[in-house]
């Protein structure tokens, strides 16, 4: 059995890195995202919380999607940008960011940069959809976001 | 009102303080903490948790107390120590520490140093209770612990 102070006390062991922390993918396997690691942090400990850190390699993308439950993100390691809504937002260490409920969103690595955030969800959430063809013609409307975009 | 942008993407606007984010008392008045700051970087935003960050400024402590609701916390600035439950926990940055319900806790910047840390908890939970004489005593039971408790 694992003492309590090790359970208690989660030390980072190379950076973002964690002991006894999985680094896991992202999510199974697809096109629509790339280079993304997933460690859950604080899996629901009575907080009704997770929390979660991602890294998203350089050249990576996270999924572009959209669900009812909230998303409230830290920028942990270093920049990129994120899509919320029909925003592109420039990323850097310590930005926090809102998705709010039913608002697409995506986030990219600066070029030649790895971006790594903190993310907190309710534990009991739904699933993430992806942009049918009609969604993505309307968010290809603007001219930023269609250049932002990877599906 | 303020666009959908801005209430999106808080910037950090100096080291660790953010946009729009004040800068509070970390309890109403007492002489058991001695100069910890608090701000909520998110509030429920329908997640069923905050995310605060707290700092403690050099010589500074964190109020000696338990609760039956849980901390999740992540260091991410400076060093210091904590007790948790019977132990003193050394912290570096990005260290996690988990508080269980109902365990003496406090927070200490080491000497010469800030302490900042990320603390995640549910939106409804019940008040801090500190210790009475006799948890007092029962704490300085043990001699590392008694060295390093402040009430």
């Amino acid at each position: 059995m694992t003492p309590p102070e090790v359970r208690n006390h989660i030390k980072e062991s190379a950076p973002f890195r964690w002991e006894n922390v999985p680094v896991l993918p992202y999510k199974q396997e697809g096109t629509h995202f790339r280079d993304v690691t997933r460690q859950v942090l604080f899996p629901d400990e009575g907080v009704g919380a997770e929390l979660r850190y991602f890294e998203i390699a350089r050249g990576g993308w996270s999924s572009l999607e959209r669900h009812r439950h909230v998303h409230a993100v830290m920028v942990v390691r270093g920049t990129g940008r994120a899509l919320v809504g029909d925003r592109i937002l420039d990323l850097k260490p310590h930005d926090l960011v809102r998705v709010p409920s039913l608002t697409w969103h995506q986030f990219r690595a600066a070029p030649g940069e790895v971006l790594g955030f903190l993310c907190l969800v309710a534990s009991g959430r739904d699933r993430p959809e992806r942009p049918d063809q009609a969604a993505v013609e309307r968010l290809r409307g603007n001219r930023e976001v269609r250049d932002f975009i990877r599906t």
